[in-house]
């Protein structure tokens, strides 16, 4: 833990040097594409809505909160589909108000900014993630962990109840732009492109905290079960970082490309019993399956005392766990919640400065709801994008 | 780990030592109560059985192998009464071949040695506990792990198909008498009565060894969530070790008991809601709740990235997990199976010096299934032990 407890430090630090810098403020309200009059009322917004349970996206135009001095606009050129925004919006997870736009993988361009704002200027490229507000004050806040927010005011990107917000309830980046306080927006270096920057924005980022927190070794077995969007890029990291990477799939046609992605061996795990010659050899296992599933048969692939650990979230977060196995395997099977900002920023710049980029298909907003299916369906290779200039 | 790996490393020699002491052999087959030429033949026992999955214990009457050269025929003078074998006797877990003698909590005189054993002399305290025999050859029996036999062939001491057994299964505890493997018998210390070491032999192990690996240190706060026969053993051996123990139950006319047995607060737990003052306060939590129940709201009660263990085993195996719960804690759950041999003679060894003893009631065989009963009703205060005079 001597490594990870160094490594956390330096993010608690950057957390606070970012506080820090937000307090220096002093930058005029400025915008390139509204003016400033129209900054001070509600900012209108064009989006993709679900509006019942069906999940069904229409087109809807809503109104986001007038800039405050410590926000910014951004203009939302590109946005990532995740299966939690299929899960959320379906309420798989927990009843939902609608209409509510879903989307938590956000880039675009600086439109304007608050006048207290110094982290960012009006034609930078800005992501959002999961998050777009917490208390600020706790520990976690004050520590890097802004999701963890111990008086539980962690606003996540969509359906969030905002009081700000004159929808009563936050609002994602299915849409043309989004209001968000800097300290919540992402720096977007120019050496990525914004369309693959997205989806680091929740899948970059999701893989990339447990992975660090494992503190593998460059060699070590690193199993990764579950290769979609969060999967792949799992992958693409961990055979960044040194380890021999095993994914675990059920879908056979995706064996070269994750092969192409540089995963040492594809187990396509048709029956469960195509697990058993890997069976307590992986030195650290990251599992993104986002139903409930036989998790025990997959944590055995651990060495014993070893983790396994479940970013996917199953509708209504059950998980069944066989503990005849796990008395067995011995595995620490734990969860996984995205990650803080400092950190959000740390995968950004990690995979601009080393050319990893998550395999994307863009697609207008007229196909989005055929793509929620082919999720579903295993059929995204691997991650969409919405085109939001398209909306 | 570098304590723990340095005990894991005792252990293994400790293991070692005592199947070098076996191979040393050449006693003479001998037994204060049975002659040389019955014990060449089948040994009859008296026992109590289940004959199908209500459960329900009859009087039975059945032969045992014939005593082997690295054998011990043991007297049983005491044997405890755990939820494991009600749940293993009803179905609850996989079907069953009956008549089936339950029992892994065995304490008693041995009464016949085979010509090899040199680990045992007639009259000595012996005890059995879950395991009677293992492959004794692969890396973990070899290492002190012998209820982890990676080649499968660890035999339970009831209802394990048994090919020395004339049942075709072993036949547990709940009996006049068991003949052993000697390596499988446990040396049980003068300093300790026969009745309060019964219960060492799977409450005492099942909580000692994951309390052991947990590492805890003197003062820490550990939780123990279920305080019946391994729970209420579980607080008196951390209290022991100096944790700081919070005891979780649902029972308040338990409350004086447990604070008798050292824990320092005793919280009951008639809502989940009582749960929350403690959340993330834990330095360790074992559970040993018989059935699946809210265990990520119990594993909350951990510290993040500390450990949760499950050692109570639900019907079929099954635990459900709300991994809302689980990414938020980021606890380690995990699981455990009793514990080698080396480590159940530590135990013992423990408790005897120590004068750590289990609460118990002693019964009658007449008593059994009323005792069942009870034990299911979470009335048994805190273990039943059946006088096996009576059987």
């Amino acid at each position: 833990m001597g490594q990870e407890n160094q490594r956390r430090e330096f993010l608690k630090k950057a957390a606070l040097a970012g506080a820090g810098a937000a307090l220096g403020g002093g930058m005029a309200l400025q915008s390139a594409t509204v003016n400033a009059q129209e900054l001070r009322h509600a900012i209108q917004s064009r989006g993709l809505a679900a509006t019942d349970s069906t999940g069904i996206l229409r087109e809807w135009t809503f109104p986001r909160r007038p800039l405050g001095d410590n926000d910014i606009l951004i203009d939302i050129k590109y946005s990532g589909i995740c299966h939690s925004d299929i899960h959320q919006e379906r309420g798989h997870w927990q009843p939902q108000q609608y209409p509510q736009v879903p989307g938590h993988e956000i880039a675009g361009i600086v439109a304007a900014v608050g006048k207290k704002v110094t982290k960012f200027r009006v034609g930078d490229k800005a992501g959002v993630g999961c998050m777009v507000d917490s208390c600020m004050e706790c520990y976690s806040c004050t520590h890097g962990e802004e999701h963890l927010c111990e008086r539980n005011e962690t606003v996540y990107t969509y359906g969030s109840p905002q009081q700000s917000s004159p929808t009563g309830i936050s609002q994602g980046g299915y849409s043309s732009n989004i209001v968000v306080r800097d300290h919540f927006a992402i720096r977007i270096p120019d050496s990525i492109d914004l369309q693959h920057a997205a989806p680091l924005l929740c899948a970059g980022i999701t893989t990339y905290s447990p992975l660090m927190r494992s503190n593998f070794k460059p060699g070590d077995k690193v199993g990764v079960v579950g290769i979609g969007g969060l999967g792949h890029l799992a992958v693409k990291l961990a055979v960044s970082k040194g380890a021999e990477v095993y994914a675990f799939t059920t879908s056979a046609s995706k064996v070269q490309d994750i092969l192409g992605f540089g995963a040492r061996e594809v187990i396509v795990v048709d029956t469960l019993d195509k697990l058993l010659p890997y069976n307590g050899q992986m030195d650290y296992v990251i599992s993104t399956i986002p139903y409930d599933f036989d998790i025990a048969s997959y944590a055995s692939l651990a060495k014993p005392f070893k983790e396994f650990t479940q970013v996917g979230m199953p509708i209504r977060g059950q998980l069944s766990v066989n503990n005849f196995l796990m008395i067995r395997n011995r595995v620490n099977l734990n969860g996984s919640l995205i990650g803080g900002i400092a950190e959000t920023q740390e995968v950004m710049d990690y995979c601009a400065k080393n050319g990893i980029h998550p395999q994307i298909q863009i697609i207008d907003a007229g196909e989005v709801n055929d793509a929620w299916n082919k999720v579903v369906n295993k059929d995204a290779r691997y991650r969409y994008v919405i085109d939001a200039s398209t909306i």
